[in-house]
């Protein structure tokens, strides 16, 4: 007998039919001789409507309270799910990401897992009930208030029980059928992965794939857990996010077997700044990468200039998530006079392609072949940044679609067909 | 410095605009001096709305899950006041009712209270804070599973939860200015009645005054809490519910200056059984009873008529609440045969119109005046309970405004001028 544990997000327990088309599908599993803990988040639009709340009352609401509010939304969702399975005779209890034993650390909306103590979990399966426990949530560790543990919080929920009951797998249901090549909006003939390392997804994901979030990821790899990447709208087999493929317990397929490229990531949703005319000293640089930092914004590539030695002075350039922008901008306008640099320009119209494979390790001949791809689909590069297993550009906004299908042909990722079918509405 | 414990209904935090006016009068009690602590129920129509999900998904959803989902509606209730308290430049502490320390059995949808311990809020006043607690919500001792307390839930948390705080006072605040001689939509000169014992208060309630709950009524009685029923839309003092007035440690007024009468109550859910031609024999109004106690039916009034010596047969009638109609049906058509009466008849025509006062002990021509004005106003009496301090009749549901237009007449109940504003819309 198989411990499962399952995740649902928003979209697949969206409105009462999809709650019960949700049951069917856990008690499926549970028949199936499993012992199953699902995890599952806020209805569709439920956490939008209580923050649309939050702000009606107050511009700056304390985090305790804002973390009070939101989790009414798995509460909601979870006893719902709870009734719905009863409702086809199988025995359901709902916790709450405290009962389930989330402890976490006490920064509300954006809480560290620290210990997870699932007693009443493994309680409530012994008896042979199938629990349900909220995502998102859980309780801090030394004021017993609850918690929520930001973005992708639901599928670190997930991970982290079924770690700590020594799952044998973690189920996250979406609206996809996995992980795919490319994504399937640009790239029509982009295919599914059937299996992955957890330092491909990982790169995947911090490259814009949004199919699973980066924490979760870490979390599952920390702890050899396999994910399952399906979806709740079909029984396919999704992509399996395993301990890489080369591992020697591993004895399914050898490296030889592997495709150089998993897939091709890309990401609209950063910015570039360019510090003009910094002054070519030591310790200028730094100066101005602590500035954003004591901002807490996240640089991600960083291109310096030549310096010019008629001037004596450099340009520095650097992306960041877009919604960091004006933040930043603030921030290096404040140093602006300290710093002697002439100027600050803000783009955010750029996108980041990144092609990601362990096999590139092996084959030295990767970067030349995506750049000439790019070249000869006319997509001029502005930043490059490289991995072990990973290539990233930074290209113009309106050439992510050209730079995305031109690097999935070159590396021979196209299916024969058309394989990908994206089920839900709006994503996750 | 006082503790004050106030409750505020669904209608007094409706919606955003109104949590921010209940904001303020919390504040402006912190402000003149008191510690405070807010019992708050679910917003306006949450709880239905999320009634209507559960059956959306189940028609007979596990109380568990149940209560587990009805909670969620104090969860956002109480996030947004302690928000909107906070932004006034208070702080506030939002409590669940397990948090607050609100143990019951494990009677889901209708739990008792067992024990409060409020630590966690006696904290929260001695850092001062204002804390926010969850109505009708509590944690089962056995299981610490989430309950509901059931109908009346959130005042008796007010109430059981002033009376382990030892607070000076439990403030009700409703959309009318407090307990009013007679329903003002009845009569519009009925007058607020500033002091009110226990016992009429319990009387009141239990004959159809809706203003507050028989069970929490009996709850401040056991711990001789003073409560304060009062409007959420003025400053006006409402009613106060204390220990009778002729008790020898009250030093304000004597019986004499008491009016007999503290008002008129009437109830417009109840219905009639009568059950016909039932054999006059030893046991058989014992055997319909237990049937009926059995389908645990509460029944109000019971008349029995006087035999007729022809038949050897009697008919007996009793009143019970409206909804309870169909299952009591039920239960006795099962018995006819083996009881042997006649017949069923089902009445839900009828009200109930109640003459309250701890003045009638002493007063024995109550009773005579009170048939005569119902008499001069031509309202037929179907049937009679007493009991020291109170009077019912069974009417025509017709003649119920008739009946108490008529009695708080008889009683010079009536204002000089319109008093009773009701400031709400829906009630509570």
């Amino acid at each position: 007998m198989a411990l499962v544990v399952q995740k649902y997000g928003g979209s697949s327990v969206a409105d009462a039919a999809s709650i019960k088309r949700v049951a069917q599908r856990i008690v499926a599993t549970k028949k199936a001789g499993n012992d199953v803990v699902v995890v599952v988040s806020a209805m569709g639009d439920t956490t939008d409507e209580l923050l649309d709340l939050a702000q009606q009352i107050s511009p700056l609401p304390p985090g305790r309270e804002l973390d009070m509010l939101l989790t009414a939304g798995e509460r909601i969702s979870m006893a719902l799910l709870a009734m719905a399975i009863a409702n086809l005779g199988h025995e359901a209890r709902s916790f709450t990401g405290s009962q389930a034993g989330v402890i976490t650390d006490s920064t509300h909306g954006k809480a560290r897992i620290i210990d997870v103590t699932p007693g009443r979990i493994t309680e409530a399966i012994s008896a042979g009930q199938i629990a349900i426990v909220a995502g998102f949530q859980g309780v801090s560790q030394d004021k017993k208030d609850v918690t929520t543990l930001g973005r992708g919080g639901s599928d670190t929920t997930a991970v982290a029980l079924a770690a700590a009951l020594n799952a044998d797998v973690c189920e996250i249901y979406t609206d996809v059928d996995g992980v795919f090549t490319a994504d399937p909006r640009i790239v029509p003939t982009a295919r599914r992965i059937p299996r992955i390392s957890y330092e491909e997804m990982l790169e995947m994901a911090a490259c814009g794939a949004k199919i699973l979030h980066l924490r979760c990821v870490e979390y599952a790899r920390r702890f050899s857990l396999p994910i399952h990447v399906r979806s709740s709208f079909s029984n396919r087999e999704g992509t399996w996010v395993v301990a890489a493929r080369n591992s020697d317990s591993d004895s399914e397929g050898s490296e030889m077997e592997q495709p150089i490229i998993s897939g091709v990531a890309h990401d609209r949703s950063e910015a570039k700044i360019t510090v003009v005319g910094v002054p070519d000293k030591v310790g200028e640089a730094a100066a101005i990468f602590k500035t954003l930092a004591d901002a807490e914004i996240n640089i991600d590539m960083i291109v310096q200039n030549v310096s010019a030695a008629a001037t004596g002075r450099t340009d520095i350039s650097f992306t960041l998530p877009g919604a960091d922008g004006p933040t930043a901008m603030n921030a290096l306008q404040k140093i602006q006079e300290r710093i002697g640099f002439e100027s600050l320009l803000f783009d955010d119209q750029i996108g980041k392609v990144s092609l990601i494979g362990a096999g590139m390790r092996s084959h030295p001949g990767v970067t030349a072949t995506f750049f000439s791809a790019l070249a000869d689909a006319g997509v001029n590069i502005e930043m490059i940044s490289t991995s072990e297993i990973r290539i990233s550009v930074i290209v113009r906004l309106d050439d992510v679609d050209a730079a995305v299908t031109a690097a999935h042909r070159a590396f021979d990722l196209d299916a024969d067909q058309v394989e990908a079918v994206v089920y839900g509405g709006t994503g996750r």
